[in-house]
């Protein structure tokens, strides 16, 4: 069975206007990453918000877990922004749906250069593939448990809590 | 314990010389991929030999297989030219090292925009932490073992033999 | 003798902070570009500013006047923002220095894959070379001259007034 | 009126066979170039030819001459690979066509991250704007007359003969 992607959004997904010269979200970039990483794993993609995490309502996470738990796949990506991903992990993993989700993002966003994005994709990726059901971050290479896992603000880097 | 990245060369590591216009081998751009990726999973990259896997020889292989034996690791990343990774992995499955062994390479050099290594770099890293012991070519997003990987010669594309 | 690149800031100098996602100076990359484009044309480099044009003060424009006047250069390259470059250039043009001096920038940082900055850049060393003394714009691969000039807001397309 | 450029292929337009791992020719990538600049000045383009310069026949040059003579436009740019560059602008100049004629390239091609191909665009659109009726070679920043230039197959840099 496919994997499903679900898009939300975060730094991934965020453009240069180069008018205003204010970053803002368009479409999201994911087939242009699956593309270029020649991406050959069956995915569907579904974009449910296309958001800054730092603007993440209660009832956006209710939308997510909602639709992680009704759709048919047990094994799904959620892109998000880095800034709030542990809480929507904490949201998904308190769900307990006995699947593989995987949440991942990137600290710069796919259109500059520089992006970790397509990074986080391919880890992302793997690990939905090879982890048992449960409820992970996957950022910087690693991958997390969902109620072991936080946003170090200072430096950017995913940690354990404890 | 770090995961051990061996360095084989392929054209994930090839570049362009501007004077001949040849492509060549250099150094490897290894930690170039694991700063753009924001990597903070521990490793050790050591380069075996920087090669063109169509010119890898049998005693290429055995040194090959030998490090892997050797080595205090027992998750090894091994980069590779894509047209002969299937034989290597088979060298390496046939030795039975009771090790996650995960071979990865690229179809486009990575100092050229358009490629897959850094995609596929990030999935090679999580197969090598979610998988159990075992020899394993990641390409594609996806991962197959040893026994039952080729490269598609037309497509480039990496699928079952069975 | 050499042409003389004074840097002010603007678009063209931007970097993407990944811990805040604000938009910021650090060092120009002027050197960058020259190195890109295999420059061999003997130029020196002066920051007198790193500042985004719209926070560009009459003090500023004093000071980039000044230092166009007392240089021995009398081919001179500014690199500004572009939402005020039109403000500077008529400040130069009416110091009416004779000698040539041409204004550039990018409506995209350079830092992002996406910039025009490279292809400005190369015209501004070009037309300094070319033009007769005047002040100049040099944006979008044409030449304006000081009086003449300005920002289409709506377009981000520099244009004729009349 | 429109500034011609003629497109006769060279390291400027090679690709990356990811299949093959060859260099080759596809299309030109001018459009994409002029895109990136967000160029403004009218230009029609057209091409000649698809070829390394090291392949340039007689016969090739010829065409070359024809068309620029032929042309109504007096405004006109060559792409051109490097190797033979000078040659060409040899039989160009010869020709007396009393029209501002400026051939450029690139070291490397324009698909991989490092090429100088939007800088070289950028400044031989500006010098064929602003020079009196001749032939050029524009590279480096730089510009030479056809009868004083010669590539320096040592450094790849051009430089005047005498």
């Amino acid at each position: 069975m496919s994997i499903l992607i679900f898009i939300t959004g975060g730094t991934f997904d965020k453009e240069y206007n180069e008018i205003t010269g204010q970053l803002y979200f368009k479409d999201t970039h994911m087939q242009e990453l699956l593309n270029k990483g020649r991406n050959r794993v069956p995915v569907n993609i579904k974009t449910l918000m296309m958001i800054d995490s730092l603007e993440m309502t209660d009832a956006d996470r209710k939308e997510i877990v909602g639709h992680c738990a009704a759709c048919a796949e047990n094994r799904i990506v959620v892109t998000h922004g880095t800034d709030t991903m542990e809480i929507t992990a904490q949201e998904l993993g308190k769900a307990a749906l006995n699947k593989t989700i995987v949440l991942t993002g990137a600290m710069v966003p796919y259109k500059f250069g520089s992006s970790d994005g397509l990074f986080n994709l391919g880890s992302a990726l793997a690990f939905v593939q090879s982890l048992p059901a449960g409820v992970y971050v996957a950022m910087n290479g690693r991958y997390f448990d969902w109620h072991n896992v936080r946003k170090n603000k200072a430096s950017g880097i995913f940690e354990e809590v404890a």
